[in-house]
């Protein structure tokens, strides 16, 4: 039967030259790249099914897309140029075609946004198959952008409609990082997530971490949505920014306004008035 | 029911100043942080119960240990100095105590390196625990060691006696990094791997890399071992290295000589007389 470097070599064999800066790729203790002198991000996402896909029902390549979307999109979320990634797997025993064609769902993500896949981990148990990729990115010379720098007045941006997310998009979805670079270019974004836990619960932690509230008037839904879920569903993997009122308009042609900042809370306009909304998404318990 | 949000503020409180090359920590989309003009290593493991630990059987401090310590180990493996890990885990629903025992023992595993964990993926579901850990490290000014620098008349060492890890050593072992600076400082090391997968997989995977062979003499032996288990098991985390003959008088000094290079196959010295090995160890088949 073959074994995990019988298909390892498998993914030495499918990769292409290595970007300049990896001096050691796939098969050494460590990757060995060469970064620059701009700021480094790092993220990590961890997939299992029966929670983020089924194996089973999804066909294992977008599955290995979404793997690798996921934290795309979180490099999108800081306006980062997405560099390298290393993957984990523990694979269900003895599905070796699975395991290419989540490599290749992986790979063809990856190259999409010209990320090496520098590394990884395969390993197979009796268990579910569980994906991890770290990616590593680097900020722009504008900086990253966090999510604590939004203020009263600011206006808020969303780059797609939302909700409905569970017909197909969760996993089809691509990841706004070329339009992150493209906005943080016109105009300095102040604070920026993506929207994996959902709407509300996504911009609350902007909100929490920029101390300040906001008011949302206009939600674009997604075909088949409702605005309760546009609000609460989650893995939209739309990008939700504040920037500065006086970027506003030029910010306008390109993404589409939600909303605006305030001192305080968190509310919803419904025929002119201002009504309260709880965050909610989801939260996984511990 | 305490909720993911909830653990990650309690991972925020436990930990304390980030330093200073850390500008953005758990907490955000990505973290961020500053990097210098030395070569990066990025290495990745998973461990899922079951086949690295057994949830129940083990202390899951010790369980947090072994995540943080088995990739310190690569780290060691090209003579690296580890500074960031991100951390996912997959937990089982529920249980907040063993989520927040598994985040101490990786944090104190990190601690006694100066390793900043600077962000993670936690998630719950109903299957057995998964913990991935990427670590980040840089090379120093002599450059990483891969597994293809070693020659025909090289000296092999190993950095500790070898088998029987199962006994416990695998759950509580000092990964070698402190050993690795000071050996490549001694001497330039030519060919350098921890033995994870075995010693005779392990060698194989240099010789490999390296297009030589090597006969091995003498084996130290942990307590308990034979020498087919010291040969063959899998998880001593020592570090097994290749050195130019000139140096190997004073490496001898710290580290076990254990055999030497030679142009080709794999060959243990018994009574006098050089017997083939074949090589083994753990393979997961995928």
């Amino acid at each position: 039967m073959p074994g995990e470097f019988e298909y390892i070599d498998w993914i030495r064999s499918q990769q292409g030259e290595l970007p300049g800066n990896v001096l050691v790729g796939p098969g050494d203790d460590c990757a060995v790249v060469r970064t620059t002198d701009r700021l480094q991000l790092i993220t990590t996402d961890m997939l299992m099914d029966g929670v983020d896909f089924r194996v089973g029902e999804v066909e294992p390549r977008r599955i290995g897309r979404k793997a690798m979307a996921v934290n795309l999109s979180d490099i999108a979320a800081m306006a980062g140029v997405p560099k390298s990634a290393v993957v984990s797997v523990a694979l269900p025993a003895g599905q070796r075609s699975l395991a290419e064609e989540l490599y290749l769902g992986m790979a063809e993500m990856a190259a999409r946004f010209e990320v090496a896949i520098v590394g990884g981990d395969t390993n197979s148990w009796a268990g579910p198959l569980v994906i991890n990729v770290t990616l590593l990115g680097e900020a722009t010379a504008r900086g990253p952008v966090t999510r604590s720098g939004a203020e009263p007045g600011d206006w808020l941006f969303i780059t797609g409609p939302l909700g409905n997310s569970i017909a197909g998009h969760h996993l089809d979805f691509t990841p706004r990082v070329r339009e992150a670079l493209l906005l943080h270019d016109l105009a300095p974004l102040k604070a920026m997530i993506d929207i994996s836990d959902g709407l509300t619960a996504d911009l609350q932690h902007i909100l929490d971490e920029s101390r300040c509230g906001a008011v949302l008037d206009a939600i674009p839904l997604r075909d088949g949505a409702t605005l309760a879920g546009a609000l609460g569903d989650g893995e939209d993997f739309e990008l939700l920014f504040a920037v500065a009122a006086s970027d506003g308009e030029v910010v306008s042609r390109h993404a589409t306004r939600i909303g605006g900042c305030v001192e305080s809370g968190l509310w919803l306009m419904n025929d002119g008035r201002r009504e309260e909304l709880k965050p909610r998404g989801w939260s996984h318990s511990v």
